[in-house]
Order: structure tokens, then sequence, then C-alpha cells
């Protein structure tokens, strides 16, 4: 099946994850805000008051199927591109760790947008800088000590063990992000996450992956998107 | 099956949207922590190195599976309850509609905790006051309007239609819980969604909700939980 992805054609944002795994499982897809006429296309099927409108994008057209919320379209995704095991129980799990992404993706973004999303950076910049502090000393140890923790337990290259997830794509994406975001404050962190930015770099060389980092598909980070450089709250 | 359901024992919290799907399906549970030594079960299930250690509460023992994330226990329980569609496409529209309210949830949150879930709501009375005004300007229109939208194009008693999903078990406690936490500005906002407060009240008549609402195991909405009444936040 080819797929159309619907999603914001400036940044990486929640659609890079969907991207992450599309690319991994060399599915075909449209990436259609970026082609030509392609937001308007995109606003259409927002606006639509019949079926199943999405809240925001991503979503994902997979034939007569419009699936929206990263998480929900990766659940998808997984069982019919063999990136998330086939039992239920390995498949509640896998969606259960992109879920707890999701939550810390959500964080994230609070970091530069703590008073809410509506408003400009450039507004809330005292608060953000708090937010940031209490990010790093308390919510970056927690979420990526237990994604750690995980690798160990499972003794495998990935976060559930021997295969590959679209987690473990998710994962890659969050400590490139973060390396990014927050390069000082990333880089005298990492020593406490040696197992994951193993699986961060085993995800790398993945040839599909590599093929799409190296090509225009993969649009670079920027200040529009979840992971924003901003150094006054890098310090 | 007997589930055991751990979530904090002191808040409805984001273990209410599994409660209330739990008691509508009329399913057999123990609440673990609200009974004599749960606490230290449910503290020593988190700390596991074995197996699938949730990240945080609540999380559902469901013979040899734990699930954790709330989406994820609803879109479990909702294949095995009747509170979700068979079929694939309604599966994931009704997990995507509660993936939205997962959002929601945590913007909720984040308008007593803008500085971030690690620090004391004292600590940010003023960046919470600005996040609450931009919350009821911006963000309460866009997700209740989307809701209300639904409704109105499903031309059902439901969100999705009309046959009742957890989804529909949700709103009711997002519109409760806004009335509890937001009384004056959720009473001036509920004229622009009349259909979601009609379906609010037929989820409430619902016998088993009533029965469950009357009883001892609906906590009583506090100052500890999500929806938090903060008169300085409501003004």
């Amino acid at each position: 099946m080819h797929y159309q992805l619907y999603y914001w054609p400036m940044i990486q944002g929640r659609g890079e994850y969907v991207r992450l795994a599309l690319e991994d499982a060399g599915a075909g897809y449209t990436d259609v805000a970026r082609a030509k006429g392609g937001m308007g296309a995109m606003t259409k099927m927002m606006e639509a008051h019949k079926g199943t409108p999405p809240f925001a994008p991503p979503f994902l057209k997979a034939g007569s199927l419009v699936i929206g919320q990263t998480a929900n379209i990766l659940l998808y995704l997984g069982a019919r591109h063999g990136l998330a095991p086939k039992a239920e129980g390995g498949k509640l799990w896998v969606h259960q760790l992109q879920l707890t992404i999701a939550d810390f993706v959500l964080e994230i973004h609070d970091t530069h947008h703590p008073l809410g999303p509506s408003l400009y950076y450039e507004d809330q910049k005292a608060p953000a800088k708090k937010r940031s502090d209490e990010f790093w000393d308390s919510r970056v140890p927690k979420y990526l000590g237990y994604f750690e923790d995980l690798v160990q337990a499972n003794r495998g290259a990935f976060v559930t063990g021997r295969r590959l997830t679209y987690a473990d794509l998710s994962l890659f994406q969050i400590v490139d992000g973060l390396r990014y975001a927050f390069p000082k404050r990333m880089a005298a962190f990492e020593k406490n996450i040696p197992r994951l930015i193993a699986l961060r770099d085993r995800v790398a060389e993945r040839p599909n992956i590599q093929t799409y980092l190296a090509s225009e598909r993969r649009i670079p980070f920027n200040e529009e998107g979840i992971f924003r450089r901003y150094k006054a709250l890098d310090l």
C-alpha cells in the first residue's frame, strides 16, 4: 500500500516518528504537505465534518482509513511492517513505551513553551528557563533512566530485546533531538545512558535510516519544531 | 477475568478513566493501592527489573499481562468489554480520540504546573495564572469544540455515533473535572458545547456509572489530582 502522510512541511515535529517508521520499513509514501498544493490538501482534510477528522497533524491516509495521533499511527504501521511483535502482550508493551515517549515529547515541547503552545517563546523566556532547569534536574533522568534500565534488563540491542521496534526509532529521534536542542546539557548527561546511546547508533547505522538521513526528505532540526536550540535554555 | 488496577489511592487522576471503563463494563477489579499494604505492592511492581515495568501508574494486571499508560489500558479493555468497535478502523478511531483526550489532560495538569510536575503549585502561582488564561482563551475552545463538532456530525448520542465507547466515559470525566476545577469559567463556557453536556448527562445516567459515583469507590475531586480548584486560576 502507498501511504499519504500529512504533516507540517517545515519541521520534523511529531511527524518525524512516523517518517522514521515508514523509511525503516521501506514503505512507499507521499509527504503530502511538502508537495505543491499540499498544505491546502492537509487543511481540507482537517476541516472535514464527516468520517474521522483528525484533531491535528500528523495523520496518515492508508487506503480508506485516516489515522491520527502519532502513537496510533505507529500502532497501525508496526503491525503491518514488522516493527512490533504480533502477539497481544508484545504489541501492547511496545505501544505503552511509545506513549511514554509521547509524554516525554510533550514535556520537551514545554521547556520552551511552559505558558502554553499559543504564545511565542519570546513571551515566556524566564519561565522557559525555569522549566528547562527542572526538566534536566528531574525529568530527563527519570525518562531516559527508565529506557536505559530497560535496554539493560532485556540484554538486547534494542529497548524490548533483540528485535527493533518503532519505539527504538523514536528513541533515536529523542537522543538526536536532545543533542540538537541542548548540546551542552546533553553532552554532560550522556555518560548516564551508555546503552541508549549505543541503541541510537545501531538505529543510525541501519541502511534505510542512513539513506533517509542523508536525503532531502529529512528536514533539518530548526527552531520551529519540538527540539529548539535556544542558548539561554542550555546553560 | 478479575483485574488488579494499580493507581495512587488518594486521587482520581489518570486512574479514573480506567475506573470508569471497568465500572461501566461491570468488570471485577481490585483497586490495589487503596487496600491495606497496597501501596507497597504497587511500588514493588514499578521497581521490577524484569518483564514490562510501567513508567508510572496507572497500570492494570490482567492475567499474566501488566499494561501501562491509560489509553493503552483502555485500548485493551475496550476490545474485551464492548467499549469500542471490533473493526480495525473503528478501534483506531476511538483510540485516536482517547489520545487526543490524553493530550488535553496533560494541558489541564499544566494549568497549575506550568513550570513542571516536580515543583509545588505554590512555587508557580503567577505562571499558572497566565497558563490558565491561555488555556481558557485558546485550548479549551479548540479541544471541546472539536468533540462538540464530532457529536453533531455523527448525529448520535455519543462521540462516535449511536454506541457508547470508552472515549465517552472519559469525556464525562473531562466535563465534570472542568466544572470542579474552574466552576466560573466552565459555567460561562458551557453554552458553547450543548451536545457535549448532553453526552455527559447520558453517561451519568447509566446505571453502573450512577452506582459507582454514589459509592465510596469514587474518590472525591481534590487538590492533589489533575483537576484542582484554585480560586486564583478561575477568575
